[in-house]
């Protein structure tokens, strides 16, 4: 018997990497949907590419959508990505890195593509634990977006297949995330987690992605083997 | 005091473009988005370009979005449009031309322009009386919608602005649609409703979409004024 399809939104950073493991783990054959949205496009792109070629997963469909159209976020327009916010801070105040919409639009995608492609399942590695406080990363706002899509597709209306939304991480720390992951045999080698890499895919080890990443890193004893731009990146 | 701003969805059809001169009409400063997404790029983005320039509307945002990589549309892959369906069954089944997901991504972008804009309202041409039975047409699809958006943005969490989802069309029929178009000064010879065109942007008359539209005309006894590539388009 053929394995469940499912979609997985893979960004090229940790969360996703380990949520695509989990679903494969599960026994779904998994592709991959990647967006190129902002302006960092080559280093997170091949993140991506990396990512799924180690998870040896199906087909890989990578968009581009040019959301600096509408700008509005440090990730699509010309406005600082925040860096240095005291650890302690992150989460309270919804930073500049939110980009308006981004969760609904990149669900409503990833929902079209999985009806065409006889999936029921859909991946999604947001956190609502060790994270900036993006509302699109809620367990609320995914709940609603669920009850939205069991509306939204032929697949439901005429066949009664649901298609649902996971979201394995989503009440994880961080750390459980590096853990669950490295027991799955993610790279993390491999994946690009930072809102402001360097041309060449290095790691800030300034921004919130870095600081909650590497958080979990050194809460487990290990040195991050992502590439960083400075010695601070190293736990 | 400046009008407050809104989004209206523009694909360039008869709908859309009476939606656009509805919200005008409600005192908004109306800003449009249209999407390129399927094979008839050309002709179906100069009937948006010329419908935005008639109703004098703000800026004018053109998305490419490359539904073609997911496919299973008769709009978005080499599936033929149905032709000649007899009128009584229109709605009756989702037919090849509903694209998955179409509605749930046009309205998350929109959603994240509007935030982004600093707009609070939505405008989407869609009709649940006169139309092909999509689910993500439906009142309940768009309710959902709104549920879901009500939870996602900076917008609603932070500062308690909600962004509200117009569908001032949806309960009417295209009779009613048509003349509350003409009353507000619409052009509908600028629009383009087929699923089918020709490159030189002339309507078919026989897909489900020219049918409902040509009925329309036909009840109020007025010529459609758009382009037809055979006699039956004419009422």
């Amino acid at each position: 018997m053929s394995r469940p399809k499912a979609v997985v939104l893979l960004s090229g950073g940790m969360d996703s990497a380990t949520t695509a493991a989990i679903a494969l783990r599960h026994g779904f054959d998994v592709h991959a949907l990647t967006f190129r949205y902002g302006q960092r496009h080559h280093v997170e792109l091949e993140a991506a590419l990396h990512v799924a070629a180690q998870l040896s997963l199906g087909r890989h469909v990578v968009l581009e959508i040019d959301l600096r159209a509408f700008g509005g976020s440090a990730l699509t327009a010309d406005i600082p990505v925040p860096k240095d916010t005291p650890i302690d801070e992150i989460g309270q105040r919804i930073p500049d890195t939110y980009v308006p919409g981004r969760n609904a639009i990149f669900l409503s995608f990833a929902l079209g593509w999985a009806e065409v492609l006889g999936a029921s399942d859909i991946f999604l590695g947001v956190n609502a634990l060790d994270y900036s406080g993006y509302p699109d990363c809620r367990p609320e706002f995914i709940q609603a977006f669920q009850a939205m899509a069991d509306l939204a597709t032929r697949a439901g209306v005429e066949q009664g297949r649901r298609l649902t939304v996971h979201t394995p991480l989503i009440a994880l720390s961080k750390r459980e995330i590096i853990e669950q992951g490295l027991a799955l045999g993610v790279d993390y080698g491999l994946t690009l987690t930072c809102y402001d890499p360097s041309t060449e895919g290095a790691a800030c080890g300034r921004c919130e992605a870095c600081i909650l990443r590497l958080k979990g890193f050194r809460e487990i004893g290990m040195e991050d083997p992502a590439r960083y731009q400075t010695v601070e990146g190293k736990a």
